[in-house]
């Protein structure tokens, strides 16, 4: 079996969705590259989870050809193919329609950054791309929803190595690492994110948003050079 | 034993309804179809899903006449029989109390099609059948359901074959598709449109309904003869 | 060992309010009750449930006292009793401080009935008693919330054997049946109601209450001389 | 092994974080005092809890100084420090980032008593501690959140034996208590009591506190000395 490591990869991060509460049935899929290669490993269309297994991955190049696979890959396959495309660091890439996350999405609007547990990852609001035009729809629609993600982020002067989750207006959530288990752990957060910030709103309808220095703090505490979480 | 395959299946996904958390002690029933025969499998009224088994379903047929079984059939039995008769290609129907459906349903409200998790599914709005006339109501009220539904899918323009699901106002859902199986999917799909859609309510109270384009393109991606999603 | 059997009862029906997701740590308990001996088995006060055993239940009669026991009985222990004494043709009764129903409880209204859920239980909203007047708080309090339930039944002319649960203003519910397990299932089903009811009222705050002839129907489906629900 | 029984006991504390449902990934931390070595033993940082042991524990001094341990401590240890450094008959603490609590936390509300759940654990609302100054933040900033803690307990007349829990504005709880295993307690109680405000406020906008005679019934009955809850 070639691509033995991002196939193995690909399977155990794809079964993490279930069992973090991310999916139903088959609304979510993992990739995980091999940067070397050129090439990633995804869950294949429609495949219930229960019936996956590293075989049964789908090895895809960064132009969305399948490389390897007797099977169709995931049906946002091209997301994913672009995405590794042009942000070159990515290592795995997520997409679910986990609950709260795909709600703040159907309503456009991006996530406000209300607490610490959003400022340990991400020191901005979480962004939601606008839907796409008519033509852009109608078109090769996979394939252009990872654009209007990278325009969403050029747009917002935001790098996708600092922010690792987008929300696709009135679709769901993607998000990404520098590996594909990073990229689950995103997705996780970003859900519990997402109920927080909704709930935040119920109780107090004029919460404020985080102020700087705290959002500094907490986001260096985990990150940058003078970090001190974890070992 | 008669009518084996439709007393499995009929078990069988009885027994899915607990498991994705649909419903509270008996509040639910599946029927499976076997179309050749004319008759379905229903769950026997009342009695908890630990203690049913394939043998326990009761068969009936399309006018609600008992065929076989010695127990009493869900209160629900005319409803099912009702759309058999009429919708032609159904084969299996759902109907639960579950949490987030039925409150739409008490809500007397369509479900809004606010995102793509809908519109993979169904193109328009979740319907929510009225409630029924009090002559209706104290007439054959099973039966009568069966009417109402059908009903509010002629006044709506709605084809059975393309939108799979129904709210009956103040009650709750009723789904079906051309499998036991699928009905129950349906089920569960509904579930989680029904929440999304509270949340995204929620969250920003003028979200605009998805555009035709996006759900045009959702839906032939998983239907129609160009759909590219499943194996 | 004596009263085996409400021994038994009140542990099996104890061990199901964690099961059922009703209680948190110990805070809810059931009692079953013997009417020909005239006394009921309780839960002790403070125990954790995975610590139960039907040889730890309390032993007490209608008056409070304890008949039977090395282990203080549940903090709730007067109020169960004097229902008892003056509601005769009970034979369990479960307080739990469950989510929803509590919330409720909290808001100091009755729960309205918003549909067929609802009605398959009781035909008119779920009554929630006022707080005590400080005179019985600061009396025999158990004692008195007893009354303050019976009181509220009285008031809006309602009869514990058609409606058998109940809010208790700022505090939490308390339910009951003909049996422990009846009180177990009602004090779920409020519960669901609960949730429900609140969801509706948040997709539509003009939801209106369910007509008179669906609640007839739906109540008669399941009660009295005519019904044809369970077996 | 030195400090075993701290060790131990900090373990088992972490490991009901998950359990009780209070955490997502390394999102919490709890940690166990020993008063007469005048040290107390924290998880390590952003360790998952399925690799935990008590031999992982971190030993450190009320100073924060670490006394035993490879690995690094959890990033809010200076936070412990303080608060059993000046706050005397703490024997455990626990941080998480609980919903509903971290929810009201980031709305800067205190969570007002509404009923007898409360009641049953304090006296009054539940503190929210204001966002620290810009100052504080940048200076040590875990240390200062202690002073923001003790502050806000000098400022609203408050004694932390009485009150166990506090919200940390824009961050989130912080619970504690005579041992680890009641501070652990305490985390589960506070989530509860916020979730069930928040809903109270939803059903209800106007809903009233609780009246100052119920509040003393409930707390009494539980705590004190004519306390009759528990054995």
């Amino acid at each position: 079996m070639n691509y033995e490591d991002i196939r193995q990869t690909a399977y155990d991060t794809n079964m993490q969705l279930p069992k973090l509460g991310l999916v139903l049935f088959t609304f979510g899929n993992v990739s995980a590259a091999d940067r070397q290669a050129g090439v990633f490993a995804i869950k294949p269309s429609g495949v219930p989870y229960e019936e996956l297994s590293p075989e049964k991955m789908v090895i895809v190049d960064f132009d969305g050809k399948i490389v390897e696979g007797s099977l169709r890959p995931s049906s946002d396959t091209n997301t994913h193919a672009v995405l590794y495309k042009y942000w070159e660091k990515i290592g795995g890439i997520v997409h679910t329609h986990s609950t709260y996350a795909t709600a703040w999405a159907q309503s456009h609007r991006d996530i406000p950054i209300f607490g610490t547990t959003h400022a340990d990852h991400l020191t901005v609001d979480v962004p939601c791309a606008p839907p796409m035009n008519d033509a852009m729809i109608e078109g090769d629609y996979e394939y252009q929803t990872g654009f209007q993600i990278m325009d969403c982020f050029k747009e917002k002067g935001l790098s996708y190595e600092e922010v690792e989750m987008v929300l696709v207006g009135n679709h769901a959530p993607f998000t990404w690492g520098k590996t594909a288990e990073k990229a689950v752990y995103n997705s996780a957060v970003l859900e519990a994110v997402a109920q927080m910030a909704l709930l935040t709103e119920q109780i107090n309808p004029q919460a404020p948003r985080l102020k700087d220095s705290l959002i500094k703090k907490h986001f260096e505490r985990k990150h940058g050079p003078n970090s001190y979480y974890g070992q």
